[in-house]
């Protein structure tokens, strides 16, 4: 099949499976069309996956569809944005249709759980490389940027760390053992935390998902914000099945270093309490640590100043 | 250098040399965001550029960053909508600071030109392949849609066709011709018909861009309208050079088959005595043909019927 008979079999039928009220024009134009409620802003983002940086060429295709949505989402996440709409530049090889059907049920399922529409997009001949751009909107002002954060505000991650890049040791594995399905289950499909982002925004002062290792994303916030950062390492919410994969010391290390988790790191201009008061039982989140004056991230454990070789993911450097 | 050095040192810069009041943030978060005035729909549409299949190795990458904005910028002419932002996800091999700094060179003469604002993005490595997005703004249910042709309506033609198709010919010739300069000028660095497309919207009754060749392009306004045409190849609008080229029979084969010369075809729902009256001189329009209420494409030479083997560009296909 050619571009246009892609469009018409998979990708029209994946923009229409679901739709969002935002969009008053979606594929099958020179451009797609999308309306702004009042008093709110549109936010953007656009993230790219290129097999053989970002993912193995043995990967589910329906994981990779999973998963080149969630990366995108969980920006909106950060931003504290509901999505809308999303684009896709699929560029691929001849490959087959039961890959790009297993890779657009992928698509759908995720883009299902949040309501965000395809709208458009472009199939290309090259080497496999995905480049989606997600569209959500926030009320104006209140999006959750990377530099709000003030002295004193506590430093807060929801879920666990770690998982995503340990499951990077078992991608080619064939064990059955439940903790590397537990990690690779984690790495293969991130849950993008939009749900937090959206109760977060107004109220949160800054955040940032973590998509190239806590201490790396967490010195944006720093840098952008103009503060320094305390960090607890005894008191990180270390995946449980990373945990007893890797032992303390290199949990701590993944934890802190290692990408892909696609958790959000916020910070909280209040007390734990008010942060529980604002969010109840419905998110995981833990407090590892506190905004200070002073720049530069001081890392503690159990009291003690800790040193750790870990420095953050550069794609593009590697 | 590595990905957030580049950011630093190259797109955020541009980010601020080209800027947009509708944008409330640009480079620099975990997405971008933007305000989109009362009464009005964004449009937005996305391309993606592959080396080896879009553009050859050789490029002066100067021409290669104008280009890949060009394209882009080209469906929002088709759409009708006023420039307001783009993002670039740029996948490359390891390539010099110099081919760097030449792309953004071009990608900002081009951004200038229609105050578009580079406001996200992504850089990661692989084979050299672009994607840009670009969004734009329209007064509400009046962007030009492929769908609204009907019959009798005018079939029109900005600019000239063909030279972008000869250019593939000359691609690597070393010749100083005139003609063949002209003809690789308008491969090179096509003009968006920008202004054009805002003065036909709420106007023409449908528009298209021509990227993959008239017949092509003019394909999806008659399917989407459900309608025919009737086509005076006479009447084409033969770019000069391309003429001398390639002599008449095959000046029509490439004015009507050849892709990549990103001018508009529109249909008009008047005479061309009201045509003139909106566009005044400012812009070149050739009317062309004519929307007919039987489905189909009718080619004439001089009022005698012509058959031509051209059937348009599918870079996925190939």
């Amino acid at each position: 099949m050619g571009e246009f008979e892609w469009i018409r079999h998979l990708w029209e039928p994946l923009g229409r499976a679901v739709t969002h009220p935002a969009v008053r024009q979606g594929i099958g134009d020179d451009g797609a069309r999308l309306v702004v409620p009042a008093g709110h802003e549109l936010v953007l983002s656009v993230d790219t996956l290129v097999e053989g940086g970002h993912f193995l060429p043995s990967i589910d295709p329906r994981d990779l569809g999973w998963r080149a949505l969630a990366v995108n989402l969980s920006d909106l996440a950060a931003m504290g944005a509901t999505p809308v709409a999303y684009t896709l530049a699929l560029t691929c090889p001849g490959v087959s249709a039961p890959w790009f059907e297993s890779f657009a049920a992928g698509l759908e399922e995720l883009s299902r759980a949040h309501g965000i529409q395809l709208v458009g997009g472009d199939m290309t001949r090259g080497p496999l490389t995905l480049t989606l751009q997600v569209h959500g909107i926030v009320p104006e002002n209140q999006a959750l940027l990377r530099s709000g954060a003030g002295p004193g505000d506590l430093i807060c991650v929801s879920g666990d760390l770690g998982a995503a890049a340990e499951a990077l040791n078992w991608l080619e594995s064939a064990t059955d053992n439940a903790d590397v399905a537990a990690v690779l289950a984690r790495y293969h499909r991130p849950e993008p935390r939009v749900a937090l982002g959206e109760q977060l925004r107004g109220q949160a002062s800054a955040a940032i998902d973590i998509s190239d290792g806590l201490l790396s994303d967490l010195g944006h916030v720093l840098r952008a914000s103009g503060v320094g950062a305390e960090i607890d390492a005894d008191r990180l919410p270390l995946n449980p099945a990373m945990l007893a994969l890797a032992g303390r010391e290199r949990a701590l290390e993944l934890a802190l270093g290692g990408g892909d988790d696609y958790e959000l790191c916020f910070t909280w201009p209040g007390t734990p309490a008010t942060l529980e008061a604002l969010l109840g039982d419905e998110h995981r989140v833990a407090v590892i640590g506190r905004i200070t004056a002073d720049t530069g991230l001081k890392l503690f454990d159990r009291g003690e100043p800790l040193t750790i070789g870990a420095a953050g993911h550069d794609h593009f450097r590697e």
